[in-house]
This record gives C-alpha cells, structure tokens and sequence, in this order.
C-alpha cells in the first residue's frame, strides 16, 4: 500500500491546452534571445510613451510574452483607439532616437526614492526585499539583487534582459494591438488596470506573417466554424462543457470512430463497454478518491451509497481483466473503448471542444508482461504515426516524461527500483526503435512514466493530442495477476494509451487543422446536388438515392433557391463535391463535378461514383 | 402550461417485464377458460389436502395464476417435500372422488359463522362487507355479492369460478411445485404465511411440455448464459444494475450498433450524441422534475447548481432540433442516437440484464408535420417488422394503448380535442396500412397514444421491446416549431421511438431466444481454428490472420490441451465454425469445417471463405 500525494491521474488528465513551448525546453532558449529583449524594450518603450500622454499614470508590470508584450497602467480615462495610434507613433519616434537602455544596482531605499510616486512599484519593491517575488510579481527562490533599467528619460524597476540600444529594434515591425482589462496581480480583488498588448519582430515581414496568422487562426478558430458548419452547441439548460453533437458533427465522430474500430482490431484489441456511474468504492480502490475529488463531478448520494459519474475510464477495465482467471497464454490482453468520462473542470477553463467537461475518449488499456513490454509500448507508437500520416499531421513532438527523486513519495509512486527499471524499458523501446523524443524529468504521471505527444494546429495550437503511460500502481492496487509459464502467478504492467485523445479535443484540432475543409470521408455531406432548374429535380433526387444506397452522405438540394444561390450555400458548408445537373447531364446520365477547390470537369455518373468510392475508401487526403 | 400528475415517461420507461398476458386482452380470455377453472378448483382440492393434514391451519387466498395456481397457509410447521408428495397424492384421490362444486350465496353473518376459525377468511369477510376487496384481497368498484363454494368436505369463500365436477380435472395432469414465503396481503409487516405452488394442464402431454419448456428456461436464462458465454458482468464496487460488458458482449453490441446505423441511414434518420448529465433545469421544462425524480439518480450539486444522469434522451434531443431555426422543407427530421440512460430502479426490482440501472437505448425522435405523421409513424413500424425477420421473432403482438377521457389532466394531458385528433390519426395509420393490433383504454403516455411491440421469448417471458409514441405535450414545453408553407410558425409533433428496445434488455432477449447460439453474423467469436497437432500451428495462424484481415472475429487455438479438449471448448461456447485443421488440410490448403449443429465437410479455405462471407454479409440465420 503505498502513501498517496494528490496524484497526477491517466490517460486523458493531461489533455492541455499548452501554450507554445511554454513548458518545453524552447522556454529556456526564449528568454536567451535576441527578440525576446526586443519584445522586454519595447514594453519599457511603450510605457515611457503612455507616462508622456498621462504624467499622472501609474504604471505596474510589463514583460516580454509569446509574440510580443504587454504593460499595465493605472490611467485617469479609457484608451481610445486614436490613443493607441498617437503611443505606436510615439514609441517610434522613441526607437529611432538611438537610445541606451543602461541597468544599475540599487538598495531597496534607493529604489523607493526613484519609485516614490509609484504604488504599484514600490509595492514590488517590498516583495523584492523581502525575496517575495521578482519585478513581474512570479515568486522567487532567491532573495534578488534589485536593478534598475534607464533609456531615454525613463526608468523601469527591471531584472532585464534588453537591447543595448533602440537602434537594435526595428520601428516597422513594432505594433500595438489592443487594450483589455486586467486585475493587479491577477487578483479581482485589487483595482482593475488597462493592458496594452503589443508585439514585435525582427522584420517587417515577420510582423506581416504574424498578423497573417493572427486572421487566419481567427478563421480557423474551431469555435467560429463548429458554429458556422453546426458541428456542435452548447445549451445553458444543460451546462457549460458538456457539448451537444449535431447530425454534422455526429457524423464525424462515427467516421472517427468507425476508423478507431477497423485500425483497433488489426491491432489486436477488443472492445469493451462501461457505465458511465460507479460506486465511491471504485475510486477509493483506485486512489482517485479522496486526492482527485475537486476535479470531479460531487456525488449522488442515495440509501447511504455514494455513487461518481466516472473521470476515467481505467478502473473499469482493471475490473474486466480481473473479472477472470487469466494465462498467460491469453497476454496481451487490449482492452479498447470510446468511453465517455466526465470532469469538473472550472469554469473559467472551459475553452471550446478543447477543455470540456464531458468527454469521449479513445482509451485502451494493455495488460502485458515485462517481457511483452518494450513490442507492445512500440506498437503503440506505431499505431499513432499511422494515424498521423492519415490526417497529415507532420508537426509532432513525443515527450518522455519521467520522475524526479525528490518526488518519489509524494507526486511520484515510492518505487525507485522499479521507476529506474520502468524508465530504462521505455528509452530503450524508443532508442531501438530509432523514434525521436526529447525527455522532460520531473513530469511523468504518478504511476509511471509517460509519452505525451505534442501536435501544433494550423494556427500555432498546441496540443497532447496522444498520451501512452506505463502504469506499475494500479495492477497491485487491483490485485491484477496471470499464470505465468512457471504456473506463478505474476503482476502484468498496464500502458494506458489514448491515441486519438478525445472526440471533443481531437474534433476542436482537426477542424483548426483543416479549417472546416475535412477530407471527403470525414465530410459531415460528402456530396451536394443541385438541379439548374426544377426540371431536374427528379434526376437529383435519383443521384441521391444512388449515393446513399451506398452509404454516401448526399442530399440533392430542391429548395425554391436559384442555383447559384445553391452553390454559394455548399461552399459555406465546405461541401467536398457539389454535383451540378442540368438539361444536358439528365440526358446523358451525367454530372457537372464542381470541387470544393474550384475546380470543375463533367463525369458520367459511374465515373463519378468511382472517383468518390476511391477517395472513402483510401481515406484520400485530396479529393 | 398544463398541470402535471406523476407522468409516464418517454421511449423506455415503459420497458418492463410483464408477465404474458397479464394487461393484455388474453388475460380476459383466460378468465373465462375451462383451465382457469381447473386451476382455481385444484388450489381448492390442495388446501382441503392440507387442512386434512393440518387440521389447525389456517388458510388464506388460493387464485388460479398464469400456468397454475397457489394457496397461502398459516401452518404449525415448515413444510417438507415429503408433504407436497403427500398432498398431491391426497389431491389426485379427491379429484376421483367426482365431487361436484357447489355455489352458493351467503350473508356477510353466515360467511362469518362459517369462517369463525379462520381469521384470515373472516378479515377478507369485513373488507367484502365493505366493498373494498374480493376474496383474493384486490380491489373492488362495486360492493359484491358474497359468495362460497362447496366440494365434498371443504367449503371457501370464493366469486369462483369453478369447474361442475372434479371429474373435469385430469389428476395426471396436476403437479406440485414449490412452497416459498408470503406476506399475509403482500406486506411485510403481516404474518409470513407458506404459499405452495402448483401446475394443472387438460392433459398429461401438456404438463410434460410445460415441464420441458421450465427446464428449458432454466438452460436458457440469459443471467446463466451470460455468464457461461463470458458476455457481461456485475461488480460490487461498481454497483448494482450496472453491468459492464467484456469483450465477447462488446461484440454483440457492436454488431447491433452496425445493424442500427445502417438500417436507419437507410431510413432517413441523422446520428446525434448527447452528454450523459444536465442541469436540473432541462428537467424541469421537460416536466421529469420533479415528478419523476424518484426513478432518477439524485442530483450532483456544485456551485448552487444541481446536475442529474440523464434518465432518457428525448429532451436533448428536442435541443438540437430547436438549436436553429427550422423550415417545412428539412421536416421530417430524425435524430437517432445509441445513448445511454441512467434510472434507479429498486434494488428489489433489478433484474439480470432485463431490469438495469444503466441502458444504452436505441433511441430516436422524429419531428414531423401533422401530414407527415400517418407515413412517419407507419415507416416506423415497418422498421420494427424488418428487425423482427431478421431476427426470426414470429411471436409479437402490437399493443396501441390509448387514454381515458377520466385520467385527463391527472395521467394526461387535459387536451381531450388533441387526444381524439391523435389517436384518430394513429389508429387510421394502422388501419390504412393493414397492420393489427389490439386496442388497450387507459394505457397511453402522459403526453400521447403509443404502440407497445410485445415479444415473447423462446422460454415463453414476454417483453415489450419496441416503442412507438406519439408527444404533442414536449414541442410546446420545448417551444419547438418551424415555418411552414405559408410562412407561419407552426408545432411539429414528435414521435418517440425504440424498435431495439436497449442493448441491456435485446441482449438478454436474444440471449434466450437463441439460446446462445448467435448466428454467425452476431456471434461474439465466428471462427475458432483448432490444430490437430502443434505442427499445424503456424497454418492455423495463417488461417487467423488471413480472416482477421476481413475483420472476422476469428481465433486460432494454440494451446497445449488435446484436440477433443479443444472442440470442447469451442462447443462450450457455442461457436459456430470450427476449423479443425491437421497435416492433410495444411498440404491442400484446406479446412475440415466442424459447424456448431455438428454437420461436418472438407472445404477449401477460399470455399470456406466465401461462405463465411455470404452468411455475415446477409446476416443470415443458418449456419
């Protein structure tokens, strides 16, 4: 029985949405950059520009962020938008001016006399003193050296890094961006201070590129097009996160499904299904209870049993494998479900399909032998690049994830021997097998380590989309066991493996990675027909029934529209083929195939139906 | 807003196991049968054995029931079988004794004199006196006659009615069953009383295959075979009701998933999916709440908000259909959806996979113009017909429950107008359409007349399985609506149907009414491949992996048990192809097929595979 600090859980806990690097080892090279103190200069910049217009300003903290900079000021009026143009013209004026930016030491008593007009500043010097926090207000280990930044005639409370010199900033790839509301040290308790955000690059067209990304990633925005393609909806009479799939968006998730189904028996696992509600005792066997009770849904609690809608879906397929004696003639043992689990995630996380609340996961658990490890942890791998290369997926990073000593106990399972055995099986799988990863320490879950990988969405997101762990906990805390050849009986490891995450995160990626513009098998309708004029209404209704025999999703379109009108809706909806018929095609028992890209050919209608049974079939990436 | 009494529920609730005939019109039928008769009059001729035996004992009620009949005894001590053998043998020489019954009508005061030992009959005399109940204690409308019946020794009160003579009764015919516990009036707090069963038929044969069809039910139960074909199963900390499916059930549910989509894409119906909870506010606009809040699980509360496991999807549904706006054009819409409901049915009521707390239900709700109501709800029934073939189910009877004009604005909804319009429409469809049915008062849902499927499965246990209901109650709750032709808003009526009932409960009909031997198609395994010898293995792999690749559930056997052992256990589990394969198949490249009804022949593997192919391709029902 090992002691439990609040544990990192499985598969499907560490579905993020992360930001860009910001946990990776990219961070670290960031901050050693060049841009990133272009970006901290600038901030000082803009903020010597708003004490210009506002002498009276209060001004707070202003760091270097992702793509750019923000700073925070307490100000006697709202910015206007002409405000922003005057500080951007300003900042310019400033950047060419060729100024130093020079930093000194100073004693907290020096520096409360430069900061004397300055709360919010002498506030941090307060912290600093007393080795609280740094200038931006992050906590500190160390009690810092307190410095300061001078360029121009302005002086900032600052730990650096910046240019030498504004001349190192280029003026025409600085922009402001906007102003929104932001609470003094991100308490809603203290006042709150407007944030002008800006960003900056080495050149112009680096800043073109970014703003280019900006537009597109707002219309790739999953969120903007689950809307616009009605995919999905959200109700408030059912609650926040707990989407609803329309027909669209239902018939996605079966053609996900249906290819999870195919890919998962030629890989050798059976599907298993599972209630959505347990007892207490469950998770309490589990562990997830007490330590994960704040992520989950409260209980119903009825004659004195306390029953949770379920987080994962793990311990139920522990009880499955247990459920009988097992050989190990009979390992591995692939345990496969589309289970739906459901977490309390706080509201103001909630984002989209990528943080939800309710969420159906393609999870399996291997139960195998320590000899049947190193293939069967591959496999998995295997099973992921493939899915990767059917939906083009080429930018991916695999995180091994493994324990830190100082945690063994608390965030980690107390087990040395076995998580220095565990960690070496799973290098070794992946060194012998020539697949590429970066190793994070002190990041694994804690029953095991884990591979997470990262896939980055057309418009720069970042995601796990796919998470593969070794769990050695969990076997003993369910008192798994087989027969081995000895006739001993023998603890099997469990690698828990969700690679196509869940519907709702992994539906969120693909519509940003294909901007609505889904492949003609994963096309909510596959195929639009609309007649020129009504004369043909019938012979669209005929393709139609065609199609559909053969299981295509086709509808003819017989509204009252004029055609063109027609065809301008099925664009909207991202239509991969629209087939337009007229006099002449009903005639010839053909059609005019206009494809979403534009392009345009006319087809007999047995031409057609083999170009569109080719392109499901493969799962073809063009239409 | 109408004024709500306890509702009955949508698709599902009404999902129970009936006992045949018991709300049916059989049930008057076999009122006024000669075997009801024979069957009253046994139970009569059983408690004079008994008195004979026990002369202090006191007896209670004795009806005849469904196959039989049984009496309620207060007796000095618990009953043997050396008894009943001894009971029934006194019965049968009574029978021979050609005793005539005796009818005859007495004042409340004469059947207290009679009765004056027995404190039971005189209670049941005080409640007749009353008018509350009859003789077997149910309740009564009118104030009855009291009457008694006389045979040689034994008087009862008793409304009859009875066979003339004893001679009627076949003693051959007439068995004793079982003695179990009863409460006086079914109620706990009464003296627990000795209740014996027994079985009476016209002739010898006919209790002979009564017998047979007992023991038949016994192989067959679904609890039993479940279990034996390793299909699902129960676990204490998961929870009661709450079954989880293996692997091999998995299959069955998977198989009958494919069978569903495809027939309904073929119908017309659009797939949706649902999260599994919602805010207490969705039920109550749908009305669930609070009248049914004691079938449901209680409430999560967090935040002030109260969440609830869905106890049915209808209202889920009807927010997708009012999510945008709606023309005459799109209707009928039919949105379908294998989603799984959560109901806390008493732990007493909880049976195998017949009664569950969780069901995955084969749901849909059609919204459709009043036009379009006759074709819509005729095509359903016609979807119900077409799953019957398939799975060779001859014996069902559709039930069209309407209302009662007494219920209305207590157990309907107080639109009398409505309710003629509806049912008109209903029973004109069923007539229109040549399809019959039986006509029950008083049955119908809150909110509209339904159709109710009665099967019958092969050991005689009668389920309503499909559900076909009409609703003009939730459209104007859920203020659902659409433009019809002339520009107006206009109500859809929705209909509410189930041909397939919920995986819980057609798994555990077919379960029986197949006796677990599933056609190929619905078989959990399709193919085991058995090795004569160990030098066969590396064929039979071959053999594996080249039917697996056609997504046929197929295993190779590779054990180290001997070949008879093998078959055994592919016997056991009622697989329906054997491959026995030894040194002559592998050098022919053939299999001796071994089919689960024991036929035998030498095939080629590409015959094998072609017939294979034909029989799940067909979904056939032989082998």
């Amino acid at each position: 029985m090992q002691t439990f600090a609040r544990p990192r859980l499985g598969a499907g806990v560490l579905f993020q949405v992360k930001e860009v690097g910001m946990l990776s080892k990219a961070q670290e090279r960031y901050e050693d950059s060049h841009i990133f103190r272009v970006r901290h200069s600038c901030s000082h910049i803009m903020a010597q520009a708003v004490l210009e217009l506002f002498p009276n300003a209060k001004y707070a903290i202003g760091p270097a962020i992702e793509d750019g900079f923000y700073y925070d000021f307490d100000l006697p009026r709202t910015l206007t938008p002409e405000d922003l143009e005057h500080i951007e013209k300003r900042m310019k004026e400033i950047i060419k001016g060729n100024h130093d930016f020079i930093r000194q030491e100073v004693s907290a008593e020096e520096a409360r006399q430069i900061f004397k007009d300055q709360p919010y500043k002498l506030e941090l010097i307060d912290g600093l003193e007393k080795g609280e926090v740094d200038e931006d207000g992050n906590p500190l280990e160390e009690k810092p050296v307190i410095s300061i930044y001078k360029h121009d005639k302005f002086v900032d409370l600052c730990r650096g890094p910046h240019v030498a010199n504004t001349r190192e900033i280029n003026p025409k790839a600085v922009k402001l961006m906007q102003v929104s509301g932001a609470y003094w040290r991100g308490d809603e308790h203290n006042p709150m201070l407007q944030r002008i955000y800006g960003t900056a690059w080495e050149t112009p067209e680096e800043l073109e590129q970014y703003l280019w990304r900006l537009e597109e990633a707002k219309k790739r925005d999953h969120r903007k097009l689950g809307k616009e393609l009605d995919i999905y909806l959200f109700d408030d009479e059912i609650g926040p996160g707990l989407p609803l799939w329309t027909p669209r968006g239902g018939a996605i998730i079966e053609e996900i499904e249906k290819l999870a189904k195919e890919m998962e028996f030629k890989y050798g696992y059976e599907r298993v299904r599972t209630p959505h509600l347990a007892k207490e005792d469950l998770y309490l066997r589990s562990g997830h209870l007490p330590y994960y009770a704040e992520s989950m849904y409260p209980p119903m609690e009825l004659e004195g049993v306390r029953y949770y809608v379920k987080p994962m879906n793990c311990p139920m397929h522990h009880k499955i494998f247990a459920s009988k004696p097992r050989s190990y003639r009979e390992l591995p043992v692939r345990l496969a479900e589309y289970g739906t689990c459901y977490r309390y995630e706080k509201s103001g996380e909630l984002f989209g399909l990528m943080r939800v609340r309710s969420m159906q996961m393609n999870d399996s658990h291997i139960y195998c032998s320590e000899e049947q490890f190193e293939q069967e942890f591959v496999g998995v791998i295997h099973l992921y690049l493939e899915y990767f290369r059917l939906f083009g997926i080429q930018d991916y990073l695999m995180r091994l994830s493994t324990h830190h000593p100082r945690g063994l106990g608390k965030k980690y399972v107390n087990n040395p021997e076995l998580w220095r055995k565990t960690e070496d099986m799973v290098r070794k799988a992946l060194d012998n097998n020539g697949i590429p990863y970066v190793e994070i320490a002190d990041e694994a879950a804690f029953y095991g380590p884990k591979i997470d990988v990262q896939v980055k969405s057309a418009i720069g997101r970042e995601f796990t989309l796919a998470t593969n762990q070794v769990d050695f906990a969990q076997p003993e805390r369910f008192d798994l066991k087989f027969i081995n050849e000895k006739g001993e009986e023998e603890r099997p490891l469990i690698i828990h493996r969700a690679p196509l995450s869940t519907h709702e995160r992994l539906i969120g990626f693909l519509l940003e990675h294909y901007a609505g513009a889904f492949p003609v098998w994963l096309s909510p309708e596959q195929v639009r027909i609309i007649p020129i004029t009504d004369a043909q209404n019938e012979y669209a209704k005929q393709l139609e029934r065609r199609l559909r025999a053969l299981e295509v999703r086709a509808t003819a379109d017989l509204d009252s529209d004029r055609m063109n009108a027609k065809i301008r809706k099925a664009q909207l909806l991202k239509i991969p083929y629209m087939l337009v018929v007229g006099e002449r095609e009903a005639q010839a028992g053909a059609v005019a195939l206009r494809k979403r890209d534009g392009t345009q050919q006319t087809l007999s209608v047995d031409e057609f139906v083999a170009l569109l049974q080719e392109k499901i079939s493969t799962r073809a990436a063009d239409l």
